[in-house]
């Protein structure tokens, strides 16, 4: 019936989320209100680090991927779950550190790292860097020596692979802003490089190949092309990459339609095929790394809004407004992404009415979805808007001076607040009033 | 040679805005960096004032749309040259009145205004309530009632004009979340209710019809259209409408090829329009409002970065990085915007080079522009990007937990911090750490 197995009815046919009254969520947190199943978030860290520990005997980890959703309360779960952490700002380092994440964990990615970044990631010690083309090795050998410390290092590569997604999410195909590329030998000239340079560790290498995945061929595909690559370097330079992260970009469930992915045995399959591929290639089986970011915490995300104005134009459309809109989920204006929604005081009725749903933004590409079915809708109801646990609080603006939702967390059928709701104060912060 | 009058290059063959270095700005505010033409900005306000005082003899305002670009400094801009002010939010109403701007010449829009926003703009004696809908026009007269004042009122009216431009930014159809559409008798309703509610006092209509309109003529019919209208309220209640207000869209040059807009001249048209429908229709001419947001600061604003990775893919494409993205302008990732770029440091040479300028984002849609002729890239140069003064800083996101850039205005060749630099502690200033 729903998305995820964290949503239910409860006998006053409210919807539940974690257990809990998403209308009594509503009033007391008011709206519009991300709220996360933190149970959820530990059990999908959990999948993926199951399945390292039995299919590839525990030589890996998993990285969450904080850019789907960065705050402390997301990175002291994940110190929490032992997981590792795949940072891509110094932003998100240091939100890591406040939450007393253990650096040595954190990677940092990027295709265009800042030298203040770069600095600021070595003097934390954060644990690997993931180089993402020849400038910036050379950066970070020469900030390292600076620092009489050695930078362990991972070298983005781009492997070639087009994992048929969306072109907005296509990352793997040569003609990408991220990585070195392979085919035409700029990858093996790097790792040599790399192998050469005094302050540089060079443990492995990255390769990332779309996102909203939902086969683990192109995962397969990926492993074989650079396990073979790992060969190549061992042949032609006698050096061995311990690690290979495969990225992320695991799918999730935006509609009841889209298959449920068993993460665990999404990554048995993976690792059956590195497993493989090393054999073929006589590698030895390297440290494995994945990503994943939307699957941790991408169902476990709703957003509960309130109903406003109802237009409904004769033979067109029913636009249902809510009090948030773009500002709070920009997805649908960006990639025209798909979600579920219910009206949460009514969840038991049939979903008979098909809703445009409207944000409050004075844009007319402010949609969360259009043809969206729904309970028939009255003003005042709460909406809620499902699987928006993923790049919605994280992509938020203030576009119209809206402010940014607060972020609530249900651990064990208890709520807290994770992110404070912004107020007018903060939107003016750090405007110069020419009167002070 | 450029988009804008503000830029020039100068001796060093670098390129200057509003009469200073771009250069020297880069290397003292640090990038990236908002930086606005503040004479240019009074210029364009002027333009549209002068028309109307011209034209229309002075019985009208242009109330200057603060979602375009809103901080206190651009309030105060607005307070200082006698404009009007469209606001969208209680967000922008309150950082208005930080800025000392008269809440009398402030417009309340939107599509979804919430009862608490309805409530904080009477408070503050907002002057004119541009009502989107028969359940919002009984809540601002209630809640008028309850302060025993009387709220002065606009009805925004959808015309089914359809302005042909992106379906994204039409809002003139009658497929559109926003206003009261006419031509199924919603709006003479409206109108009839309003006038005969106590303490709503209907001053006029609105309309808005799209955004970068180039040419005239649809404001023109629109015009037509609203003033057929007022007549048949006349005929049918008695009842004369005194303001009509036609909303905003005037274009902008985002490319030298783009036509160059006389604002001036583009009102003169309008408003003998609106002269010609109020003699066809016997119709007193009413008082007339514009809304112009982009045309006022679109050009008047440019974005500098610094180039950081070069990724030349040979016969593919060639990624040139900044440090900068869809995080400060995501108008590329949300409609394909385009805009032209130089590098500031050698402005006086060819743009010989196509560049893909990315941004620095983990996220492959996370491009300024593709097929950006340039002049030849290297690491450390200052990119300048035009026309981007609109929809730039207002859109910003924290994306990556990236800071939003600061803001600089330039007036009289001297140049001031509109807005700080967003800095770490202000991403984190609202989340709840659990150890405090």
């Amino acid at each position: 019936m729903f998305v995820s197995d964290s949503l239910n009815v409860n006998e006053a046919g409210h919807l539940t989320f974690a257990g809990l009254d998403t209308v009594d969520l509503a009033n007391e947190y008011k709206t519009p209100l991300y709220v996360f199943d933190e149970d959820l978030i530990r059990m999908n860290c959990r999948a993926f680090q199951s399945a390292i520990n039995a299919y590839y005997d525990g030589n890996g980890a998993a990285a969450y991927a904080s850019k789907a959703f960065c705050c402390i309360a997301a990175a002291k779960i994940m110190k929490d779950e032992g997981m590792h952490l795949d940072t891509v700002s110094a932003g998100e380092i240091f939100t890591a550190i406040k939450a007393g994440f253990p650096t040595e964990k954190i990677l940092f990615h990027g295709n265009n790292k800042s030298d203040g970044e770069i600095a600021f990631a070595i003097d934390n010690n954060v644990g690997r860097i993931v180089v993402d083309g020849e400038s910036e090795l050379k950066k970070v050998n020469d900030y390292a020596k600076f620092c009489g410390k050695t930078a362990k290092v991972l070298i983005r590569v781009t492997p070639g692979i087009d994992a048929h997604t969306h072109s907005f999410v296509r990352t793997g195909q040569i003609d990408s802003k991220f990585g070195i590329t392979l085919e035409n030998g700029d990858a093996l000239k790097a790792v040599k490089d790399a192998i050469n340079m005094e302050n540089i560790d060079l443990a492995g290498l990255h390769c990332h190949i779309g996102s909203l995945l939902f086969d683990s061929e192109p995962f397969e595909h990926a492993a074989d092309v650079m396990i073979s690559f790992m060969r190549e370097i061992y042949d032609k330079y006698g050096f061995v990459i311990r690690e290979l992260d495969l990225g992320g970009g695991f799918g999730i469930r935006y509609d009841v339609k889209d298959e449920r992915i068993d993460y665990s045995d999404y990554m048995r399959r993976v690792l059956d095929a590195v497993k493989q591929s090393c054999d073929k290639y006589g590698v030895k089986r390297p440290f494995i790394l994945v990503e994943p970011g939307r699957s941790i915490v991408g169902e476990a995300g709703i957003t509960l809004y309130t109903v406003g104005r109802i237009k409904e134009i004769p033979d067109i459309r029913s636009y249902v407004a809510v009090d948030g809109g773009m500002t709070d989920n920009p997805r649908y204006a960006l990639y025209e992404s798909h979600y579920e929604a219910c009206i949460a005081n009514r969840a038991s009725q049939e979903r008979s009415y098909i809703a445009a749903i409207a944000g409050k933004c004075c844009e007319s590409g402010d949609m969360i979805q259009y043809d969206a079915p729904i309970q028939p809708p009255k003003e005042g109801d709460i909406l809620a808007v499902f699987s928006t646990g993923a790049y919605n609080y994280s992509m938020s603006s203030n576009y119209n001076r809206i402010c940014k939702p607060a972020v609530v967390m249900i651990s064990n059928g208890k709520a807290r607040v994770a992110v404070r709701r912004e107020t007018f104060d903060d939107l003016i912060r750090n405007d110069v009033n020419g009167d002070e």
